[in-house]
């Protein structure tokens, strides 16, 4: 199995997450492009320092959206997105280059990740942008989403993430942030069903019911209190059940 | 002999310069990386344009200052400013690469162009990025630059140019543009100027001797009032004189 | 009558439209604020020569977007919205101090101005910010807009403009810019419509009916080609058919 | 004696330091205004809660560089320069009015603050910008600097700082941070020479000699490990002696 996790996603002096100790959990690192964080020095120290512990290096693509974070919704036209998105990936791809590895996966970031669930001509400019650049990159998101048909159309490679601590409905979507229970904090509880989705065991759905969900990757959060510790708990409850963590990516 | 110039120096829906007309003049075009000017969709446009007519690519990077247009000197610390600039360089190569083409040189703009002339710390950092990037890249720039004699030190590929519409002190430096007459304005003496430099003549000097220079490529302007006009002038006067013109780089 | 147009829009090195010849035609002045487009020194320059001339200056706020020049869609918290505006109308207010003059009114820009139409939220975020920051100050936008709307509920004085070269439906709404015939291009068929429109006389709608309009301001656009040329024809219409031009703010 | 602090150093979801349990201790916040550091809805929440405290809000205006955090040199012309301040000035002073203050007092940022010590023309900017915007305001710095002599040949209050936990050479200069022992880091040490300065008693200074300084105001660091420990034994310390802990500014 393998574990994502958000990464780079500070600014010049502004710190976010602890980067390193997650590197030591995660198998696959999201890593800030410079558009909605990041910026080059990191980029080279993060893709450094995951390129030295053999974790797969992603380019999680966002708008061009500092002061927001990446976390709004940007109406931006499809051949501007694409190009941005060309932009980014390339420019990690340099740094992932010079310390010794590439990008292996795209995950989109954000307001990006979200619109393009269902906005298809932003959709398709994201999916145009990685077959452009590399037309043998996996893609990684939700099951479902309109990007990842997009993309499967196109020929990438496309693979389905679970989220390690968001509640899920019987129709295995995610429960909306807004609804109580919708994330779950407790890390023992979290790691239980990480354990139960990497050994093909179903999870319980918000209904009560049995969900078997069969990701290709679980994401666990990097910037939340006690996001470490709780990845940290993922991976040991993992490894101790027997499940062998690597990269989904080649 | 090659011609060179700035372009896709525009950003979003301001516009500087006429690309296309330009492209038609040049066989190098020195290419805005977004950071001093230029986005990811002019990128894409022009190296396109480029690539579709044979006119070589460089990249143009700069200081990341748009309100400024990289004309203002920023004391940024070396290991950002390295960052910065493979940043811009992969960025730039990826759409070359779509566009059928690749990044062929770099040449430095404006306050960083003149920086490195002398500031032997920023010049290393500009090195040692073209380098990591790929050794292979030829750098072009000014005759006695700190950063050539650094950039020869590391293997990369020298290539001097000298200015069509610059006035020259004897010892083949520039004559400040705070000097009357230190630029040309008038199209025929420039391209008469430039015959003189490509066939291997001297030129006259601002004490009136004469100046043997042998640049492997001549800049044009590309964004003053009546540079199109200055540059076709140029053209016309080295085909005229059965000069060859094409790019300096492979 | 009074004249609308949009100033001040370059940024930096790059410029847009022809800023003084515009405010020799013109008597409210809507100065970009540095967020979707301007900067300081282009808002000191248009506010001095706006008060120079007797141009009412107006705060032409919009959305923190230069590489979309604010003509996109954002889907930025009311919280945060409020907040970018008084940060661009008191930065314009007091350039307009420094040269003689204040902030007479407060008109959004291109994505902005259209989303706050119908967006109840980022409506209520731009009248929240004016009245925070000068509960007398008068808002400049379209009959029916829910934003100005809020603003009348608010205590806002509410001015409506109408538009020199659109079509209009038969409802007084605009004719969408994709339908064939929505923009006016001749400088003499505007001017009668604008002097038609200052005089109490109908206009002929889309649909061949007469239509009375009753605007407080007439808007002409500055960044198109001919802009300059198609504005003074509408001001000597307008003189020669005597009507008397002046700011619509005190 | 008053003391104080740089505040509001935050960036949309990037934080800094500890804002509301600085404004327990200080009583003059300099708040970063948008360029180097901040936002708009930072300044609000920051102003806000400094005008429910009685702590005076200064504005920490600083170069347009959120990569480099201001604390780079930047070659900008001195109008731009000019220009820029004002900006920043006035849209911090709406944010103040709007939470019951104003803004009482100027100091720069960074590199900013380190080079009008020695600038000349980039001093004048400065002075001129606060001159411009209210010629009442006092400026805050260090004794000998180029700008502060400008500002009392401009007429302008000048008020002069002392740093909490930096040694000083016999001369009154700063001990560079390259030398051993610069920065002092032990509080109750910190808190001994703040007492000192402000009861006009001598400090040590780097040679062993004594040393008086009579600054109008004592600055505290906000945003480095422990900042906010050693700030309360700052003011421990003051309130313990006797001193009377109020704005300098009225």
């Amino acid at each position: 199995m393998d574990l994502n996790a958000d990464l780079g996603e500070g600014f010049g002096s502004w710190s976010m997450g602890d980067d390193l100790a997650l590197l030591d959990v995660v198998t696959s690192a999201n890593v800030a492009c410079g558009f909605h964080a990041g910026d080059p020095s990191i980029m080279r120290r993060v893709t450094q320092a995951a390129a030295e512990r053999g974790v797969a290096i992603g380019a999680h693509v966002g708008y061009n959206d500092k002061p927001g974070f990446g976390r709004r919704f940007i109406d931006i036209e499809p051949a501007a997105l694409r190009d941005e998105v060309v932009y980014q990936l390339a420019a990690l791809d340099a740094f992932a280059r010079i310390g010794g590895s590439r990008v292996r996966y795209v995950k989109p970031h954000g307001a990006l990740y979200n619109t393009i669930v269902h906005h298809e001509q932003q959709a398709g400019a994201v999916v145009e942008a990685v077959a452009e650049y590399d037309a043998t990159l996996p893609v990684l998101g939700l099951p479902g989403a309109a990007w990842l048909r997009l993309a499967a159309e196109r020929g990438l490679p496309v693979v389905h993430e679970a989220f390690a601590d968001r509640a899920y409905n019987p129709d295995g979507t995610l429960v909306s942030r807004r609804t109580e229970g919708a994330v779950l904090h407790e890390g023992t509880a979290i790691a239980a069903r990480c354990v139960a989705m990497a050994t093909g065991e179903p999870i319980e759905d918000s209904a009560g019911g049995s969900l078997r969900l069969s990701p290709g990757s679980i994401c666990v959060h990097g910037d939340t209190p006690g996001a470490v510790e709780i990845a940290r708990t993922v991976r040991a409850g993992l490894t101790g059940a027997g499940v062998t963590l690597s990269p989904f990516a080649p």
